[in-house]
């Protein structure tokens, strides 16, 4: 049996989201056991419950001994504020365990992976039910913490480097800060969505200057683009591989992750 | 005579905007000299030209010891992509000259005040002059090149400190860059336009890990706030506050900036 311990340190999700991946799961994951913590649904202004409420309810996820792994429930935005006081309060019950999200989540993927407290992985959360295809993410997810390898990102099957997988914002907010892990010698995966693409370019611009020494960067899926009052000059690709080419950084082509129903599973290391 | 070269390292100008300017100064300051550089005018992309031809006409007018002061055109997005090339190629003819505006401008201001390659000064640009109350503005700004000193922030007259400002995602793009200026026992002033309050929250969390040893942080306006979803459940003065709290940043109250026509002037240093 894997047990799966849920709770959301960005916004909330709803009973009815809760209801179909506990359904889906019973029906297709008879050896996962998915524990929904109560703080997912709580509420405070744009938050699921005051950073007090969502740092009890990840570090009660991550301490204790008896679950397998911490699925992130969704992100949205919020992690940032809560992640250097969750993480200083994980114990060695967090050690061993899996930590699953991507989005806003990436501030605690960062985190976790720099403090190596725990297997920090970019997949799927509880909240992409909701998408289109929604229920293959979930099935991702589930597959991977129970122990399945399917799910993973295609280009992990040849990559001798180790590798991270992040949200562009995510990484770009995340630099010189004291989640940031040091990514010297790893290949770097961004996506992005809902940005305009002069957004895209300004991220490129910083995050990649807090990339020096990286093995690769690979851009994932930059979806959702808003229509500008005129058109950028050049695309997602083309933006990557400018501000490579500024930070001599190796460009190495696309990676299979991204803010949708796709989106493929990233062990970080 | 001051001598004034109006070039544009972000977005383009049209030539109304320049005609509604230069019939302005022409009326009411007879002691300035505006000189537009038709890079001004030019469009690639979401650009006032390519990277290189912005590039030139800047590193043009900075170097041109016949200028007393450059004058930025108008922001958007773009200074970032020439800053640290043009800033490289900047010789005496910049030192003694200002350089004044605000926005996607501050990338320029940041590596020029970093570089005391010249005087950095945040306040209206010349495409302010579309603003409703826009020629006030525009006064301003000539005013100031000029030698009058009435378009000051106010709280710049009992300051001890040396001061900066910034549009908070030009500064937290800054933050780990090399056109980043060191801002220990500095105050900072902020302000933003037209991010959801989530977003200015993020980029909060990610400024003020980069403002280490500032005397202080000031906040202008934080304008055209979208209509989210839900409400946040903080406005942006108590955003500011928990971030500066967070970080033991001295709050010092408000700064009168922002991204619209009273938009104060703000000497660096």
């Amino acid at each position: 049996m894997t047990r799966i311990a849920v709770c959301a340190p960005s916004t909330p999700i709803t009973r009815d989201d809760a209801e179909r991946v506990l359904a889906l799961a019973a029906a297709e994951f008879p050896g996962a056991e998915i524990v929904i913590h109560d703080q997912c649904f709580a509420t405070a202004g744009h938050f699921a419950g005051s950073d007090e409420v969502r740092t009890a309810a990840l570090v009660e996820c991550a301490n204790d001994p008896s679950f397998d792994a911490v699925w992130f429930a969704r992100g949205g935005y919020g992690a940032c504020r809560i992640a250097e006081d969750a993480l200083a309060a994980f114990h060695h019950g967090a050690q061993a365990k899996t930590f699953l999200g991507y989005s806003d989540a990436g501030y605690l993927l960062g985190g976790i992976y720099r403090g190596r407290m725990g297997k920090a992985v970019h997949g799927p959360m509880l909240a992409d039910i909701r998408r289109p295809g929604g229920e293959d993410a979930v099935r991702r997810a589930l597959g991977f913490l129970s122990g399945g390898r399917d799910g993973l990102e295609p280009s992990l099957a040849g990559e001798r480097h180790p590798v991270v997988a992040f949200n562009l914002t995510t990484l770009a907010m995340l630099g010189g800060t004291r989640l940031m892990p040091g990514l010297a010698g790893h290949v770097v995966m961004v996506e992005e969505v809902s940005e305009y693409l002069y957004a895209v370019d300004r991220l490129f611009f910083h995050a990649t200057a807090h990339l020096n020494g990286i093995a690769g960067l690979r851009l994932g899926r930059v979806s959702d683009v808003p229509e500008n009052d005129r058109p950028f000059g050049a695309d997602a690709v083309e933006i990557a591989r400018h501000w490579c080419d500024r930070h001599s950084i190796a460009f190495l082509g696309e990676a299979d992750i991204g803010h949708d129903a796709a989106n493929r599973i990233v062990p970080f290391g």
